[in-house]
């Protein structure tokens, strides 16, 4: 047996799916067929949630239906409102994302039907949710009160409005709508696989997705564009970043938005897209230097480690600069991420198997009490 | 790459562990070093949680030690009570259970400290609230107040009292006590996997634990104690068992409680503990019919799929006759595997690899929006 032992499940395959996959030899994402990358600069965010559910892309009537589904689902229960509340104010962001959509299973009149139908309709309800929930989270621990959507707006541009109480330009809009389309489904990480080994045993997809958003928080997941940007603001300066980086490297430690299990040894090619997006965004907030931050970083990386950004590192500071607060960036990641869980919950529910994998014991052997 | 996809990650090593091994062929459930069932006939489950998270039993100084940290930790927030009380009162308890964990990450002043004696800490802590939370989510969707823990019981007997509101007999207190050995730590099965997996990322213990409850919500896995005492009491009578089966037989339903992916075609000692401590239960609440329909149940599945029965077949009416409401068992179940997802998260955090698998990709190809 223990000739199956990959820590880490390095290469090992979990699940058979006609969702996404990443084929890092041609460095290409796919995604139901389509190149991820193709899609970020031609489609937007709800044609993705649209093609993850469906498998091909809307015509305009369907693009419209979908729209109208998830306004007509827009809205929390007074009583999630209250209950984020509730939360000490020191609560990490993600552990209140974590209560409040675990919380909303009481709520879902068709918790325990994974036929589906009912599992899409569930999960255009949570697209509809999980926004003003990370909305949310930011005003409660801040003594804040919600802001409530505006049916008027884009799904992209009334996420960052509630988010920062202020309506976005199209170009801010626009790249954050990109965002969540690169953050939207990439094949099988850490918090997809949470949610499917969940699935797995007839669990709902409110439960799968609270154990997603458990698996994002680690910093070696989503915690890591938080922690860039943390990293940014430590160096600062341009001529510090370097000085940082190999400080950091020489204590051994980690750098956060570098490295990915799949890529290894090539970019990850939505961390170009997000860098691309960076350069004139930097300029129009007059903030270059965060731009050539970025550049020195990834420089001394490569050079030092042989590692390449990933779309953490590019992320974080395109949040930050469209006024994103950062304790906000993972969370924002899981909703723009919501989809993609959903989509492999209803699979997995589709043609189900229990995971159920072994262990090596190397414990001790014949004791007696 | 597709040589290794094994569906399920059947007979797939996921973990070195020095915490349990279920060694089918000599009939023995291992935990660290120890037979389980030979345990839960000489020790206690304290005993039990001392040796998950040290390695070793205690001794006399020791246990008392663990009963009193475990003592000082009892009580809930008044912000917990409260939360579990906004929840609709027509949610599932596992999903009650799964919220009110999960907010009690936000009163963990520890939370993202990963270290061995921060996570020890921690687990005490959630061994104190978790059988709170349990007892009250039943409460607090009837409408009633919360019990208090009360000190002067041992942490089994304090249990049943939160629960049922009386204190337990000696024999009751110590069948109850056996439940919890039993079911407190099992190798590698779902919920601790998914713990595992979200453990990977550097996230928290409570948020792995979160996942775990999500996971044990299921069916396929701890919902099936539930499952089987709703199928004994639709059956209701001795000679109706039979029948019942047999109908659900032939429209190709799985019946709850057999089966095992491990064990297949052995029986489950756990099990057999549990049937063991069934009969006199049965005849001492004067429900010996109840006796009588587990072992026409157990005769027919073997005839008829050659399937014995697991843990949770005999735990549900074991569960039943002991006064606890069929909404708890799973939940009970979950209280009891705490220390068990304690342990293997602290063992995670202590060498860690992330947890990233790949997929086999049957969809389309080479499309373009
Ligand atoms: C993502 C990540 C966990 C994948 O790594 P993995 O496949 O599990 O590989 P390992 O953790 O075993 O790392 C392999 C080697 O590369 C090094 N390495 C990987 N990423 C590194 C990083 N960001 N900084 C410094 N060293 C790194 C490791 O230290 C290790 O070196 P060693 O063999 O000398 O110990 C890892 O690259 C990482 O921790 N990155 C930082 C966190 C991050 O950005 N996460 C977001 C991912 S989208
Ligand atoms: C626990 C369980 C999921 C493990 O199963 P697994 O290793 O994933 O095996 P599979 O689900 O692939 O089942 C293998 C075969 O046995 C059958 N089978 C397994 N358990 C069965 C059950 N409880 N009732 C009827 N048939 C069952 C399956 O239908 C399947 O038959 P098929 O090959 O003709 O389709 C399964 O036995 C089960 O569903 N049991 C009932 C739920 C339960 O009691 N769970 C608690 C476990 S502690």
């Amino acid at each position: 047996m223990s000739e199956l032992y990959y820590p880490g499940l390095e290469n090992v395959i979990a699940s058979e799916t006609r969702i996404s996959f990443l084929d890092v030899d041609n460095e290409e994402i796919v995604l139901r067929g389509y190149d991820l990358i193709e899609l970020a600069h031609k489609v937007t965010y709800l044609d993705i949630v649209f093609l993850l559910l469906n498998g091909n892309l809307p015509n305009e009537e369907q693009y419209k239906g979908l729209e109208q589904d998830l306004k007509r689902e827009a809205g929390l229960p007074k009583e999630t409102i209250q209950l984020l509340r509730l939360l000490p104010k020191n609560t990490h962001l993600m552990d209140v994302l974590r209560t409040g959509i675990s919380a909303l299973a009481g709520e879902e009149t068709e918790i325990d039907d994974r036929s589906w139908a009912a599992n899409y309709r569930k999960s255009i309800r949570l697209l509809a949710k999980v926004p003003q929930i990370v909305a949310d989270s930011f005003r409660a621990v801040n003594n804040q009160d919600p802001i409530e959507p505006r049916q008027d707006l884009s799904y992209s541009a009334n996420f960052m409005y509630m988010i920062t109480g202020q309506v976005p330009t199209e170009t801010e809009a626009k790249i954050f709508d990109q965002s969540l389309i690169v953050y939207s489904e990439h094949e099988m990480p850490n918090s997809t696989f949470t949610a499917r080994v969940i699935a797995s045993t007839q669990a709902d997809i409110i439960g799968a997705l609270t154990g997603a958003v458990a698996s994002l928080k680690g910093t070696l997941h989503g915690g890591a564009n938080e922690a860039v940007m943390h990293m940014l603001l430590e160096a600062g300066a341009v001529d510090k970043m370097e000085p940082l980086i190999l400080g950091k490297l020489s204590r051994k430690e980690r750098i956060m938005g570098f490295g990915h299990r799949v890529y290894m040894k090539k970019p990850d090619p939505r961390a170009l897209l997000m860098k691309e997006a960076l350069q004139p965004l930097a300029t129009a907030k007059g903030q270059e230097h965060l731009y050539q931050m970025c550049l020195i970083g990834e420089e001394v990386m490569y050079r030092e480690k042989g590692l390449h950004p990933n779309l953490d590192y590019y992320a974080a500071p395109v949040y930050y600069l469209l006024g994103i607060p950062i304790d906000l960036f993972t969370p924002v990641f899981l909703a723009a991420r919501t989809i993609g869980v959903c989509a492999h919950v209803i699979e997995q529910h589709e043609n189900n198997r229990l995971f159920r994998p072994r262990v090596l014991y190397s414990g001790p052997r014949n004791l007696h009490p």
